[in-house]
C-alpha cells in the first residue's frame, strides 16, 4: 500500500523521480520495452493540460483533426534533414494482414510529411490560407534509454501544423504558439519557463528555426517543455504545398509546426515535487481538495460526516474527494494524498464540529507552517482563494529556485564549475556549431536557448572571447 | 468549390455516401491504402460525440487512461478464440530503431490482452474492484475492403475495460454500458438503435456473450453501432487477473469490454442524410446555426450586418457561424451549409431588418415547408426551441423509417424476398450456428441481434420450423 518512504531527492534524484511516478500511480511500465501505461491519475492530469491548451488553440482560430498513424517510408525521404533526423528512431510495419508490404510503413514519429501531403491536396488558393490545424495524437520514437514521461517509445502530444501565405505570417504564428505555451506553463502549471530560440545544432530536423520553452528541474537540469518551429518553405517545396495568390501566381506556402507532450508531466513533477511526493498546481490537479474526516467513536462519526457532506456540497465548483475509508488511519491518508500532490487537505474532526471550523493543510508548505483553522462559514470562498494563493506561491517558489541557480560566469573555467554543480549559465555567445559541440563534449552542457528577452548591447563570448551580440543559456538537460 | 450535385441516394447509395463524406469535408482518403484523414469538420463532430459519451462514462464511475499501441505477439496467443479472430487483420512492427525485433509487435486491434496484463499487476484484493477504465484510442485492423468511417485500417474509438468480483456485477456492467450507448444514440444522435444480444457466431472473439446496438441505414441495411462484451473469466484466466476475496481466497476476476468508434459517424450520415447532403442532429452538430446575411447594395449591408451581429451575440449559448463571404452568392451558401447538414439556417435581409423579423430554414424539412419567419425579439429562445424540435423530429422520422422497413415474414420464401428488397426481418428463431450460416450463404443476411425487448411466448422458427423461444432480427449489414 505504498507506505514505503520515497528515496529523498537529495540522495538520488533519479530514484526519487522513478519511484514517485509509479507510487503516485501516474504511470507504469508496459510489457513492451520503453513503453508506458499512463494510469488514470496521470491521464486525468493530462486531460486537464489538454483542456487548457485546447481552449487556447481554439481561441486563436485553430481546429482539430486526425491524420493517419502510418506514413509511407518514401514520404520521410522527401525532406533531407527531416529523414536524417528521424530515421534512427523509427518503428517500421513490414507485415499487414499476413503479407509482406510492398512499401514499409513507418509509425509516425511526427506528422509534417503526411500532413504536408494532405495540405497540398486541400490548399489551392490564397482563400484557403491560413490553414490552422492541430491534432492530439500518439507518436513513436525508438529511443534506447527511456524514462516514464520524459522519454518513452510511444508518447502523447498535440502537434499543430499550419500553412500561411507569407513568411511574416508564419513567423508570427510560430511565436504566437510559443507564447501560448509560455502562458500555459507559467499560469496553469506554475512552471516558470524561459522562451527562446534554439541554436542551429539544436533545432528541429527540417525547420528553418525552432523556438522552445526551457524549464529548470529540481536537480537544476534543463528540460525542453514545448517547441514551435518555423519550417519556412522546406516542407512546402518537398510536398508541393502551393497556392495561387491574388495575382493568380503559384506560390509555395510557409508552414509551421508546434508541439507539447506528456513530457510536460515530467516537468511538473520535477519542478514542484518534494521528498513527500508530488506537489500539483491547483489549476491542473485532478483532485484539488481532499477532505479527511477524523473520528474515533461511532457517535462522533455521524456528526463529523454531516459536516463533511455539507462542506463537500458547498465546494461544488472545486474538484473534491472525500477519503472516507475506514480500513486506514488518518495519518495513512495524509501520506497517501501528500504523495499524490493534492494541493489542499481539509480535516474535519469532533473539535471542528464543535467550533464550526475546519483545519486546512497546504501541500506547498509542509508541516505546521502550512496549517490553519478557518470557519466553516464561507468555506467555498476561503478554499477557492487558498487554491489561488497556493498556485501563485508555487510559481514564486519555482521562479526563485530557478533564478538562484542561474549564474553569469566570468570565464570558461567558472562556466565548467557551475555546469557541473550549481545550475545554468547565462552567458554572451557568438554562434558557432563547432564551439557548441566542444562545450557539449567537455561539459555535457548544451545551449538550451537564446532567450527572446535580450539585454541588448554586446559582450565577450564565454568560449571564443570574440565579440558577441546575444546572451544564451547553457545547461545540462534531460 | 463542391458545386456539383451529389449522386441521388436512390440512384446509387454507395456513391452518394462516398461523395458526401468527402464533399462535406468530413474525411478524406490518406495516401496509405485504406487509411483515412478525419478533417476538422468530421473531427468536431467526433469531439461532440466524445463529450457526450465521456460525461456518461464518468458519471457512472469510469476513469480514462492510456495503454500502449504496441502489443507483444505472444499476448494475443494467450486467448485462443481472440487470436483466431484477430490474427488475419494484424499490422506487425518487425523493425525498431534500425534493427530487427526479437519478438514482433502488433499494432493493437483492440486492447483486452495488454490491459489484462496490466490489471493482473494492479489488482490484488477485492478492495481494488471494480476497476473501471476507459481509453480513447486509435486501433488498426488490416481490412481489405475499406470505406471512410465504416471500415478503415486505422480508426478511432473508446474502449472500456472493467474487472469485477462477481459474474453478476460483470453482466450488470455490460448491460449498463449497452444502455448508455442506446441512450446516447437515441437522444443525442437521433439514431433509433435496437439493443440486443449477438448470436454465438456473431459475438466478439473471446467473449462469453456480446451485446450490440443495431441501426437501420437509409438503404435499409443494418449497421452495428456499438458493442458491449461480457468476457466472463476468459481473459482473467489467460492473464491471471486474480484477487483475494474477503475470505482471503484467490479468485479470477470477471471482465467486460465495450466500444464505440468513428464508425458511428457513418451511422449518423446514413440515418439522416438526404440528396442535398448531411442532416446533423442539433445536439452533435459542430455548427448548429448558420446565419446568412442577404443584401445587394452597400447601404443595405450596414443595416443588415448590424442585425446579424446582434442576433449572433444573442445566440451565445449556441454554436453559430456567420457566413459573410462576399465572393459567393446566398444561393451558393445555402447549398454549402445544406451539404454540411447544419440544422438551422437564419437569413437576414433588408426586409427582415424593416420588419424586425428573421427567416428560418430547417434542414430536416427541405423546401418551403421548413421555412418560417419569426420576430427578432426573443430569438435566442425561438432558436433553442427550434433546435430541440428538429432533434425530436429527426428521431421520429428515423424511427418511422425503421419501423416501416421491419417485416414479419410468414415463411422463409417471404423472408428471402424481404431481405432482398425491403428491409429487416423480425422472426422467431431457434438458435443454430449451422442454420445461421445457411441463411447467410443463401441471402447474405446475418442475425443482427436478439433484442432485449422480447414479446414472450413461443413461435415457429422461420428456418427450421422448430419451436422457438425468441424473436430476432435478420438483415443485410455493413
Amino acid at each position: 500500500m505504498n507506505e514505503k518512504k520515497l528515496t529523498p531527492k537529495s540522495e538520488n534524484y533519479s530514484d526519487w523521480y522513478n519511484q514517485l511516478v509509479q507510487r503516485a500511480e501516474l504511470a507504469d511500465y508496459a510489457p513492451v520495452r520503453g513503453c508506458m501505461v499512463v494510469r488514470p491519475y496521470g491521464w486525468a492530469l493530462w486531460e486537464n493540460i489538454q483542456d487548457e491548451l485546447d481552449s487556447r488553440f481554439k481561441a486563436t482560430g485553430h481546429v482539430n483533426a486526425a491524420f493517419p498513424l502510418f506514413i509511407p517510408m518514401s514520404f520521410l525521404e522527401k525532406e533531407k534533414e527531416h529523414v536524417e533526423g528521424f530515421s534512427p528512431e523509427l518503428a517500421v510495419v513490414t507485415i499487414g494482414g499476413g503479407s509482406e508490404l510492398e512499401e514499409p510503413l513507418i509509425v509516425r514519429p511526427t506528422s509534417e510529411t503526411i500532413i504536408g501531403y494532405m495540405y497540398s491536396k486541400w490548399i489551392q488558393s490564397y482563400r484557403d490560407l491560413p490553414l490552422l490545424i492541430n491534432q492530439w495524437a500518439n507518436v513513436v520514437r525508438w529511443e534506447m534509454r527511456t524514462r516514464l514521461f520524459l522519454r518513452t517509445l510511444e508518447f502523447y502530444w498535440q502537434e499543430g501544423h499550419t500553412a500561411h501565405a507569407t513568411q511574416e505570417e508564419a513567423e508570427e504564428e510560430t511565436l504566437r504558439m510559443l507564447s501560448i505555451y509560455t502562458d500555459f506553463a507559467r499560469n496553469e502549471a506554475a512552471v516558470p519557463v524561459i522562451p527562446g530560440r534554439k541554436s542551429e545544432s539544436e533545432k528541429f530536423a527540417g525547420a528553418v528555426h525552432s523556438y522552445t520553452i526551457e524549464a529548470m528541474m529540481g536537480d537544476k537540469k534543463a528540460l525542453q517543455a514545448g517547441t514551435s518551429h518555423n519550417l519556412g518553405q522546406n516542407f512546402a517545396r518537398a510536398f508541393d504545398i502551393d497556392y495561387l495568390d491574388e495575382n493568380n501566381t503559384l506560390q509555395h506556402c510557409w508552414t509551421t509546426s508546434w508541439g507539447l507532450s506528456t513530457r510536460f508531466i515530467g516537468a511538473i513533477i520535477m519542478t514542484h515535487g518534494d521528498d513527500q511526493g508530488l506537489v500539483l498546481p491547483p489549476h491542473l490537479a485532478p483532485t484539488q481538495v481532499v477532505i479527511v474526516p477524523i473520528f474515533r467513536k461511532d457517535d462522533e462519526k455521524d456528526k463529523v460526516m454531516a459536516v463533511v457532506d455539507r462542506v463537500k456540497s458547498e465546494l461544488n465548483n472545486i474538484r473534491v474527494k472525500v477519503d472516507d475509508r475506514t480500513e486506514v488511519t488518518p495519518g495513512f491518508k495524509f501520506n497517501h494524498w501528500e504523495l499524490r500532490g493534492v494541493p489542499l487537505r481539509l480535516e474535519i474532526g469532533p473539535k471542528d464540529v464543535a467550533k464550526n471550523s475546519v483545519a486546512l493543510a497546504r501541500r506547498d508548505i509542509p508541516g505546521r507552517e502550512g496549517k490553519s483553522f478557518v470557519p466553516q462559514e464561507g468555506i467555498a470562498q476561503t478554499v477557492a482563494e487558498m487554491l489561488e494563493t497556493i498556485q501563485a506561491n508555487m510559481l514564486t517558489k519555482a521562479t526563485q529556485f530557478r533564478d538562484k541557480h542561474i549564474f553569469e560566469p566570468k570565464d570558461y573555467d567558472e562556466f565548467k564549475e557551475i555546469i557541473n554543480n550549481d545550475g545554468w549559465c547565462y552567458v554572451w555567445w557568438k554562434p558557432s556549431i563547432e564551439n557548441e559541440a566542444k562545450i557539449k563534449e567537455e561539459t555535457k552542457a548544451t545551449l538550451r536557448c537564446i532567450p527572446l528577452d535580450q539585454p541588448g548591447g554586446k559582450g565577450k563570448c564565454i568560449f571564443s572571447g570574440e565579440e558577441a551580440e546575444q546572451k544564451v543559456y547553457f545547461a545540462k538537460a534531460y
